[in-house]
């Protein structure tokens, strides 16, 4: 087995990792700000710089895995960019990195990675057909089909968070109507509740929403758990906006196991009882739910970069 | 290349067709009313005869490629159950056929082998991942991913009818709530037409609805083309719900190529375009427009025999 390089590609930071054994844990770890408005070059220049720095002195036999946000192509290793990565509009960083190097290269989407770093060595080990679903500033995920990343034509597919759950909804960060991002994710449920405040209903987070700064999810979960009615509302509906799609996703993908990650689920223990109770309620027919089960991540924070290297020891 | 025996198991009929080199067209074929009523062993019975009397005086080396409705297990071999089968509970139709024949026999969903027929002989041919749509009474249909069938655990995968467009929208034959097919399918839109109506709107609809036959989604097609505004309306609001799922579909999955099949594609002038537009605008990211085209099934009424032969053929 030869060494992995893996880099988690961030709007924050450039994260890279050193696997010698292909498996974790890393024996290395990097951190470097991005800077993603100074532009793609120097932004590139940055990941190369990352990787030489922990790479080994002998390069021949390494491997590269890069994690990027947004829509990507892995197949042509092209990086499309994401509201944090601004003037990535198609970027070949594949190619660039593997030219720099002269070793193998593979790019993935990071949701995407995160679903089969969880698969490999997290909630969804021995599974054969897994949903990861990562609710933080965004929704997204990844799916395993059949012990396969499911990947589509251009690897665009199991955008989870982007699908229309109610067609006269609130506008998503994509630009669409009606997605589960715009219902149900940080923002989402922050800027429901600020609704809700606006339209003057009675809440312990009156203060907070007066006050200088902007509501967020974590303080509406705060509140819900103190018991505050208004906010308890917002966190159910959120829950059973998650967990009627999840029914969606169980139609469309039969999963074995559903793996929950992301910011949002350190309001798990408020939200994951009723998601489960609306998903079982909302499948079709009970043979969806033999075996089935849900599960929170269990990597953290190196999900990325785990997902990252696992995508390398797989060229 | 041995013989295939096809069968199409349906509600009205059973429908079997003989393939002596595993592609269409078939040589033999023969059609036995299914008589539900009168339970499964009944039909079990009427099923092996069918296929007895069109087999080959050889059975060795026959395979045998049965379509059945509703959900099954195509891994375990038993089928579920639908509406229009009533008491199939847990029926283990592939080992009954496989024991009373001494032959392999391999049973799938009907949507999901219409899928398989339109991906190897019709409409999606040449692609690596497609979506098969079936509209009609239900909406149901399958995926090609990566060039394979997309199963999920237990073979539910791609129930992509019964996905959730609008929280609060009608109630589906399933008994969930707002899945495309409470809005769109043939009684979907004849549901709407005639609410419309009995809101008390203007239509040339309104002598059909008034007299003793129930309004069809092929009434409502109908004056839409003679320009009745409620029917173009509804025919419109129909074409918008599903290009808003077929967005949805494309986050899901990434085809290349979306097959629309079904009765209800006998309206396919009025709502492919709009169906279309609205998937084109609705999709998160033009780079699932790249190469992406919309197909009409190509292989009609046979299409669940020669997708019951195509599964027998990778016996």
């Amino acid at each position: 087995v030869s060494e992995i390089l893996a880099v988690d590609l961030g709007g924050t930071n450039i994260r890279v990792a050193r696997f010698p054994s292909a498996q974790p844990p890393a024996t290395n770890l990097s951190k470097t700000p991005t800077h993603a408005a100074e532009g793609t070059e120097a932004v590139v220049a940055r990941i190369l710089q990352a990787i030489d720095a922990l790479a080994p002195p002998s390069r021949s036999g390494m491997r590269i895995g890069i994690g990027a946000p947004g829509p990507l192509d892995p197949r042509r290793g092209r990086v499309f960019g994401a509201p944090n990565l601004p003037g990535w509009t198609d970027v070949p960083l594949r190619d660039l990195v593997a030219a720099h190097f002269g070793c193998p290269v593979a790019i993935g989407n990071d949701a995407n990675l995160a679903a089969l770093a969880e698969w490999r060595f997290g909630a969804g080990r021995g599974s054969s057909d897994m949903i990861y679903l990562t609710i933080s500033t965004g929704i997204g995920g990844g799916v395993i089909s059949d012990g396969r990343l499911l990947l589509g034509t251009h690897g665009l597919a199991a955008e989870v968070g982007h699908m229309t759950i109610q067609m006269d909804g609130p506008v998503c960060s994509c630009g669409q109507r009606g997605h589960l991002e715009a219902i149900a994710s940080g923002p989402g449920i922050a800027r429901i509740a600020a609704q809700r405040l606006a339209a003057g209903e009675a809440s312990t987070l009156r203060d907070q929403a007066d006050g200088k700064r902007e509501l967020t999810a974590e303080a509406v979960g705060r509140a819900a758990r103190q018991g505050d009615p208004l906010a308890s509302r917002v966190i159910d509906e959120a829950a059973v906006a998650i967990g009627c799609h999840l029914a969606n996703l169980l139609h469309a993908y039969n999963p074995q196991v559903v793996v929950f990650g992301g910011g949002v689920m350190q309001l798990g223990d408020l939200l994951l009882p009723r998601i489960e109770a609306t998903a079982r309620a909302q499948v079709m027919h009970p043979a969806y739910l033999e075996g089935f089960r849900i599960a929170r991540a269990e990597l953290g924070d190196d999900v990325g970069l785990i997902g990252a290297m696992t995508l390398a020891s797989e060229l």
